[in-house]
């Protein structure tokens, strides 16, 4: 039972990037066992032109590995290893664990994830294993232990890739097996099942347990399940899925204790199943997938902020781009292509963010499958195609900036603290409104920063908080006290700090906080609110500031604040909505509404003149731009977002994409790109 | 088996309201358990200080009473009795049957309801039990006899609250055990099996039983079922829960006779799985929870409809608010705040239409479990809040008004007919219109006789209408012989009566009548439909009359009826929308539409014309006001809302409210109420 | 088991039509089951006035004929069929199978089907049935065998109507019995499991299969299936029921070698479970079932559109109509009346386009089961309605131009290409987009042809081709490569091939064909697409043609041929959107896009000159016409859509409905129709 409960980190740090590719690794999920062999070649041929320096193997292919129980047949993987190889190019080895074989869920069903209703997960998908399963762990590792044998000393072999996509379609489990090591991680997280009643508050309709074996998973019920309950089940359920990861790792470990072990993270949009900020120091290299989706406002934005938290994981080290498209996916109903020259803007957005490496799924689009229609890099219609040119180009720009592969993104004086944990306690709970989702205030002013050329760090609530000038809490509920001490250091020491709306109003059981919210940064920012009234989506209301609050209203009273802004109409006419406490050094604000576009410009403009705040260099509008630094000099990463005009950022030195010089002043074309190598 | 049926109504009839609080009761759900004892004391000052005189104590409690399966623990729930009596509050004691244990659930997981697919509930929310489980019953009553004999002679006791809105989360059942008790109850309405097949029509698709054993509960299946099932399965599971209801009763009655028994009705909205009008004769005191839906385009004209509903059914006698909210609740998606003002509003909206007691879940706001973010009499923030501030204010208004409890609302002119059994029969159906609900055009007519000032009694349809000089019946499908009778009746002796489309269509078995609709009232009216045409939503059709027809429309013959109005475009251009056909000294009129607001008021003003009505007092647009009289007077109450302007209602007198005097006529302030003490 | 599987047609050809009725056929469902015997002088009194010829009689009805295992009971429908004899009705005596008794399904709950959860159908609907049941099978054929025996002599048996609407409800079952089915099914049609792995491609995912009795049914998974299985196991599903209806067909064979055998198809809106076109092999007649849809922007559109897809499938024979609605059905939320004249409209819209016989379900609107809101050719009202006026003067009209019945519609010069099997290759995979349904562009083609004056053959793809002189495949993703030959020939031969984007991309397993779409029909086209850009729902694309194409583009290049129209903006300015390439004495034309109606009206004008096509007569906007032709004579049919205005047709002869002559030129009146009998 021990050994399906995550433990303790494993202490060996991250070993450093560079060992899986010279420069920046460009390339992606690489899956020949679904073309005849005769394409290899080809496959080979195209790869070396468009400068792939690295392919991920193996995912997914347990099912062509071991074909029956225990019988292995390794003959076409060892093929394509040594191809690979042959043509200089590098191999991210996937254990395959994500799929299990068709022989496996027959022969053992109940390996299965079970959903809320009691509905057995069938075959026919991917990830439909609970990471709760006895048997499945048994398989699993023996397949990984088989292939890190078979493959310790291949050359090819520069990083191990486990499983897929944790927690993705297995992202909870509801069986019977499932809810023992449930109860299992309760009794090891709480002494006694009286902890349990009081840390949940188990009085409320007397859900009271008499015992651990009485707390079963939140299976169907017709009224919400208690908040405490879900938001322990989601850590359970993050839990549960690492220590899939660890059992993993720990057998890769002792067969190649010299090769890096990742698994691809999902940091994109609202958060997932996995907790991915402690996920992030079980892993050698931080490594995440990201994709567009169709109906987000801020594509872009989404990027920037998803990018900054990876790295923010990371520790601020450089980290893996893992997996993302060259044109449409295939999931979302209307699945939208990109426009030219998006290619290389997306995957730059994540290089200049931190990334060293720019990965795709896939190579090779499929003709077959459930995702055929997913794009490639090698499209349907074959190499003499758009998508294959920019894949080429953007590989030969990639090799132009190698000098910036292994740098640092310079560190920001601006910091969003943003958690899993958090925006997990908001979906535990019922009320005030479901239109309130965790990322929205955050990525709200990422993106005001960002437009500002102001570089921001988005990090865990438990990061240091030294040499932030601006610490932003914009929407984490579930803040513990040594968050609420860091955020008064920080101001003591002079940062300004600010806080949003629903920040700090629950214990880390998810029980409110009472006497007024935000209950632990009440003091720190000397107000008091007393009732939330939320607004419909066609509301807003007015401020005496000029600009409008959407979503969130508050009835909110300053004891100890000034009031920067006030409602100027309805029923909260007169009621503050925005105010500041000097607190030592800096101060402690409090905004009580999701502020529209401008008044969010406001805001972050008055932080930035608190703080005195300077940009990245000076930018028109439309350009992103960040900054690495390292051995190999100081690199000015520049993206037109404005696909009709040329952009200018003030920066002197030499692009690297165009070979154009820059004389305190660089034009970047509609929709183009640059990184200047400064001096 | 047998006793898991409901049987006829124990005839001892309602006490009178009184016993339970000197003038109007005022308080609400109190769960001291949820907190430390340390609070309790906190607690008992605060509620004096509001002024409240009565607590629901022990809903829910029943994990916190019997921690294990026979061994009670009293002490807390002795304590808090205590409490209370020691500080003059008088206590509703629950039954605690509707959550059952942890242990209890684990035990007997089978005491869940089943949905239709199959899915049994889980543990982790309330009312997960069927009313037919033959464990959870004995399970219950042990319970209950246990609180009985624990509490009989305890001086706070006041009354029994039954269990917590049965059939709220447990409406209906499908189990195996609920179907044999289903096969059970159609055996006892049924004398055989043939008289199923003919009632249900079970020829259609060739679904004739050969025995009771063949009739299962209405799974799923992919074609919807059978219309005459659908209404008697609904039958039987109201009844199944008033069977659970009666047999805590008996129990509670056995032990302590003196004491009233009740359980809180849930009339609000649309009707749910309680055949109320049948339910009422079986409690000594109606009790009512209401609360507002934000999507409702009329919640005043919802809070009065319903009031004026629950009234009927205690057949005018006083009755109880149970729960009602001081602001926000917690599940409906978005959760809007209340406004200033608009706590006294919403509660004197009961109370001035019978209400002699306004009761709120709950005391104080829960800081953990499912309904951590739904409002409180003390919220999250304490004492200084406006909420708090707002319920002492209103727990002082109670008390300056205390001398109208116990006095009964004047009896009104005008009658709507509605029931339960009619909703059900039109959700059993499929077609013309899955738009038609059967509370629209009821509330429509109450929200226009109310702006007009004028009073209605809403009566169930086997109501006596002596004295009622306007009955309507707007959509009552399922009316029967008596129905028909007892309107023509009306109308010999020289009422009005107006019916609805699609009243009258069915028999009791929801078999369509056939000839030409409304079959039942045909030739009371005088008229005949050959055919339903629909609207869409985005339709409506003009009439002759300046007025518009949404919803629903008919192809209207009129044998014996003059035409007050006809369609004026489209393809019913020249067909009859309203008819009237005198009878005796009445009349009896059709209308075949729903009209549009202006429609509305024409048609209610036609029938003021007719019947001389008379308003209660003479108002200003906005006010809503009643009458209750008694032996302490006569009592006006009054309630602005229009928030704008203050509204003047004629009436001579003093308000109790405020301590003005009213000489022939009294300005209340926007937003404000009134109780003038009339003469 | 073999049984449970369809395998070749039945080699006898369809019968001719007429032996059903003289003239057209009239009438429609006969459920007097439903009605006490009393009634059934007045029914047969009414049909007679309405000109009723043809009796749909015992659909259902299985439940009243075998009371209790094996128990059957004749005496009722002994006395139908007598009654209907003696007043000159002939019977299409339906075996009732498409419910089983309730006896049945309490006895073998294992018959029903069993949804993608697990969830097995109850009791209550219709068509609960799995057709992969052995003992379902075992039990309906012993009914079907007693019923042909009882009446294989009655001289009022003209038809067999095997089960009804197959497919309707069971389209699909999850069964563990049904997947062996399944099994069965795969491994007759494919030699290995090889051959399975790489039809499908399973190495995606891994999801190798190492023997048949791995391949489970598709049943609930958290990612989309394979494609490939789903596209057998539509196959699969269609084959079982095909496979149930030639069991039943088997034994009326023996018992009643002369009798024709047909089933009710459900050729209307979007294709479903059967496969149509190879059903319509097994007929001896084919008939369909059409209703109306609300939410159908073309509701007219849809009625020729599926009558002529009925006829192809017929081979140009006439079939037979065997339901249709005189006024609303019941299930579709609200449910539209038809307006006055619609009736006739909607019958001759099938009578028209071939077929000889309208039959309406049903006689009596039921006043119990859950379609008693569904309407009748004699409503709840009674004779004295509308609607059954309407069907008396509709009757008139069929036998005033009775000599029409036997003829044949003329043959089309235009054939669009539409197949089931496309349909579900569309469905069964996941992306460009979601918007994209398979008779939508088919749809568009078909009226604006329509709109022309044009007559249009509606053909499986399989068709010979000989003959016409513009052959379209709008939508056609699974063509082979035959289609692709026969396109080829047809152009050569001088035809004008219009394809529409989509078409021709996957082959038989629904892989997609590689380099370049439209892969099969690339080297005809002489185009190559290289990526595909859907639209969203607001987004539209002008063209240098001056209409602007929706839904879907794609980046085109054409290496082969001329650019008829190009994309005059946004990333595609400048690409070519509609191209054609001359190809032997014809050319093959492409259509990237989904054109407005401008720009459709452009291209069928295009098309229409090109082979100098001639309408069926000169008409004005808003008729339909169509020719039918036999030794009777020639028929000009038109039907005024046009609600206001009167139109004229040019034409000669004498409309057999008003008996007016046509002088070379015929108006029709508002919403009115004609036959006119030609020379």
């Amino acid at each position: 039972m021990t050994d399906l409960i995550s433990h303790a980190a494993d202490l060996r740090g991250p070993t450093s990037f560079p060992p899986i590719a010279d420069g920046f690794a460009f390339g992606g999920d690489y899956n020949p066992e679904q073309w005849p062999e005769s394409v290899w070649a080809d496959d080979v041929e195209l790869m070396r032109r468009a400068g792939v320096t690295t392919a991920t193997v193996g995912v997914f292919s347990w099912g062509l590995l071991e074909r029956a129980d225990g019988v292995f047949e390794w003959g076409w993987l060892d093929r394509v290893l040594d191809l690979l190889h042959e043509n200089g190019i590098g191999v991210a080895l996937a254990t395959p664990t994500a799929a299990p074989p068709m022989w496996l869920m027959k022969a053992h069903p109940e390996i299965a994830t079970v959903d809320e209703n009691g509905v057995r997960t069938a075959s026919g998908g991917r990830l439909a294993w609970s990471p709760s399963s006895a048997v499945f762990r048994r398989y699993a590792l023996r397949m990984v232990r088989a292939l890190a044998e078979r493959y310790a000393d291949h050359p090819a072999l520069k990083l191990w890739h486990v499983s897929n996509e944790l927690g993705n379609e297995n992202a909870a489990c509801y069986s019977d097996e499932t809810e023992a090591a449930w109860q299992h991680w309760l009794a090891e997280k709480y002494s006694g099942i009286e902890l349990v009643n009081e840390a949940w508050g188990t009085a409320f309709w007397g859900h009271r347990y008499g015992a651990f074996d009485e707390v079963q998973v939140p299976r169907f019920a017709r009224t919400k399940h208690n908040p405490g309950l879900l938001l322990d089940f989601s850590r359970f359920s993050s839990d549960a899925l690492l220590a899939h990861f660890q059992a993993e790792r720990a057998v890769l470990r002792e067969v190649t204790p010299t090769i890096p072990i990742t698994t691809n993270f999902m940091v994109m949009g609202e958060p997932g199943a996995d907790d991915y900020s402690r996920w992030a120091r079980e892993v050698d290299i931080v490594a995440n997938d990201h994709y567009l989706r169709r109906d987000d406002p801020h594509p872009a934005g989404d990027l920037a902020f998803s990018a900054d938290r990876v790295r923010g994981m990371a520790g601020g080290a450089p980290w893996l781009l893992m997996e993302h498209s060259t044109g449409a996916v295939n999931w979302q109903g209307i699945n939208l292509a990109k426009t030219p020259g998006q290619l290389a803007r997306n995957s730059l957005a994540h290089i200049m963010r931190g990334a060293d490496g720019a990965l795709y799924f896939q190579w090779r689009q499929s003709s077959a499958g459930a995702e055929q229609y997913h794009s490639g890099m090698l499209p349907h219609a074959g190499a003499d195609t758009r998508i294959f040119r920019e894949v080429t180009e953007f590989g030969a720009l990639l090799k132009r900036i190698a000098p910036a592969a292994g740098t640092t993104v310079q560190k920001a004086r601006v910091a969003i603290l943003f958690d899993d944990q958090s925006a997990w306690s908001l979906r535990a709970t019922r009320g005030p409104s479901d239109r309130l989702h965790a990322v929205d205030l955050p990525k709200d002013f990422h993106r005001a920063f960002t437009a500002r050329g102001i570089a921001v760090d988005v990090l865990p609530s438990s990061a240091p908080l030294d040499g932030y000038d601006v610490v932003l809490a914009p929407t984490l509920p579930l803040a513990d006290d040594s968050v609420a001490r860091a955020l008064a250091d920080a101001a003591e020491r002079g940062a300004h700090v600010q806080v949003g709306f629903h920040s700090g109003v629950f214990d880390q059981s998810g029980r409110v906080l009472t006497g007024g919210y935000p209950g632990r940064f009440r003091e720190l920012l000397g107000v008091r609110v007393t009732e939330v009234l939320p607004l419909l989506p066609e509301q807003s209301v007015a401020t005496d500031a000029g600009w409008r609050g959407e979503l969130w209203t508050e009835d909110l009273e300053t004891p100890d604040a000034d009031v920067v802004a006030r409602y100027s109409e309805g029923v909260l006419a007169g009621v503050p909505v925005l105010t500041r406490r000097p607190v030592g050094a800096g101060s402690a604000s409090y905004l009580a509404t999701r502020p529209d576009e401008p008044g969010m410009g406001a805001i972050v403009d008055g932080l930035v003149a608190l703080a005195a705040l300077q940009p990245i260099a000076p930018i028109e509008p439309g350009l992103d731009v960040t900054r690495r630094i390292g051995d190999t000099g100081s690199f000015l990463f520049a993206i037109n977002h404005d696909l009709e005009n040329p952009r200018t950022v003030g920066a002197s030195g030499v692009d690297l994409v165009s070979g154009r010089p820059a004389d305190g002043a660089f034009t970047v074309a509609p929709g183009g790109v640059a990184v200047i190598r400064e001096g």
